[in-house]
């Protein structure tokens, strides 16, 4: 079972037919960044039109059995998830709406600070909030997982720590490889594991040594180490693959309605739009590479199987229902 | 098994222990009458935390099927339902994002003119609009039931004619027997039987011959009239229950945010405010009085059992999934 922890494409029939091609199971999407509740409905009838158009290809993951279901099927399991805490309106009622719509990641910050936590972009970050600690309880409850992708360190921890159940960053890689604002700490990664928590490690350009030119070797030589810190079981594939989306989107993401001036993100003016996928991975076609990467650098093959999606698949048994 | 096809009250533990010392098994809620999109998700999420707070009485009502398990387990189902199309802020993907958070019927218009059709306020009625008909397909698919409650009489026809499934009209009585604009003709209930479709009859006092001196034994003759056009087969009760409202309520209901005047409704200035109930049915502790008074006049008691609950119990199990 093969299963990509994050991807946020300009969804087409062409990259159901990747993800088909390239054996992948289950991809979590994403469904918002700064988009409020009724704009997340809005995507989400949007998938509803794309489940419809492509059941050939794709159908709504809700549970770890719907995975299982559509693997036996031929088909790609979609799974929803939110970068950001805006779809939920400021309202702690609309964890348990998004969550039976199938919401099952939510990131409580994205870059920037929100009501709920600090992203990693700020400068200080005062760690998770009163109404922080609420969403926390009610995703805990109703089984949506928090994602600290985009969170800073302190708040990231305070996850770790208030969350009854474990949490999850869906994206990212060892900030001591590369040290990107986005990448985390060994502190935060051994706190990860150690509270049973999921790691996704991103192929996203601006989250590799070497960016576009990262080679697959040093890629997989940092899934080793962080594997020594973490635990084979805690670590699996969020590629945070785009694909087909124009430049604007990479502005629109970075910038959303709360900068008059341009944010370039990871990037700068000089390097504003997306950067080329590194040559090994540039679209869903292409996960064997990174299998074939792992197993050269001393992986076994039970190993390989369950970074490449068995940790998730158990993962996602153990998150998505209700807290029993 | 017995089911109310439709209630709007002020909400409260003591209501929902009526409903368990009255046996009512499921009621057909009225999530929201002028709400968006946004606001029905806040409705449902109050319905959340009531599911929370008296699970001891009640439980969200999604299938048939868990119309039966509440029954096993001695609680109340709830089962959603809309008196308008605001709910769907005209964007016909909306209506499978409420299937999934439970809505079950919709009414296509609320006494006004709608962008679906034409309400049963209005002199002039074009019947089922261009868009009307997108969204009655769409219904048709997901399984949300279309209720023409307030609808007025060519649209109520067309909807009939133009739904693939049957149709309800939740909460109304026959107009030979008092002319209100809210109760439906002859050629209406027959057109309605017809194509499977189901009435619930109201106990709400401006739909009564007398208002609220309407004796039972007059109400469950008219029922009797009404099953001699329609079968039994084919008709229940859907109360129109309001307990606990204060009158600000019901001018709410009758004005939203479309009048600047005041619209009375079924009432007028000298009776703005609710009407008060018929004596014997005052509250969900009250159904027996009306299984009672069906006896009385000549109904087998199997089938008082399918008026009083059956008949919906089987129109659930055929309406509330996908098309197949």
């Amino acid at each position: 079972m093969l299963i990509d922890g994050l991807q946020y494409c300009n969804w087409s029939r062409g990259i159901f037919e990747d993800m088909r091609a390239g054996g992948v199971g289950c991809v979590h999407v994403t469904v918002s960044y700064w988009e409020d509740f009724r704009a997340t409905a809005a995507r989400i009838a949007d998938w509803h039109r794309r489940f419809e158009r492509h059941a050939d290809l794709i159908t709504h993951g809700r549970t770890a059995a719907d995975v299982r279901r559509a693997a036996r099927e031929g088909r790609t399991a979609i799974v929803f998830g939110f970068q950001n805490c805006s779809p939920i309106d400021d309202d702690f009622g609309l964890v348990q709406v998004l969550h039976e719509l199938g919401g099952r990641f939510m990131q409580l910050t994205y870059n920037n600070q929100s009501p709920l936590a600090t992203g990693c972009y700020e400068t200080e970050d005062a760690g998770v909030t009163r109404f922080g600690r609420q969403v926390i309880a009610e995703m805990n409850r109703v089984g949506m997982v928090v994602d600290m992708s985009h969170s800073a360190e302190r708040s990231t921890l305070d996850a770790i720590e208030i969350s009854t159940r474990p949490i999850a960053i869906t994206h990212a890689n060892a900030a001591v490889w590369e040290p990107a604002l986005r990448n985390k700490s060994d502190t935060v990664l051994a706190a990860l594991a150690g509270s049973g928590g999921m790691l996704g490690f991103s192929l996203y350009p601006h989250h590799l040594v070497a960016k576009s030119d990262c080679r697959l070797e040093d890629f997989c030589a940092m899934v080793a180490r962080t594997a020594e810190i973490m635990g084979v079981a805690h670590i699996g594939i969020g590629s945070d693959l785009v694909q087909g989306h124009p430049d604007s989107v990479a502005h629109w993401m970075r910038n959303g309605r709360w900068a008059r001036e341009t944010d370039y993100g990871e990037g700068d003016a000089s390097r504003a739009g997306w950067p080329a996928q590194p040559e090994w991975f540039a679209s869903n076609r292409d996960f064997g590479n990174i299998a074939r990467g792992l197993a050269e650098v001393g992986f076994a093959a039970d190993e390989v199987a369950r970074i490449m999606g068995g940790n998730w698949l158990d993962f996602f048994e153990a998150s998505f229902g209700p807290a029993s």
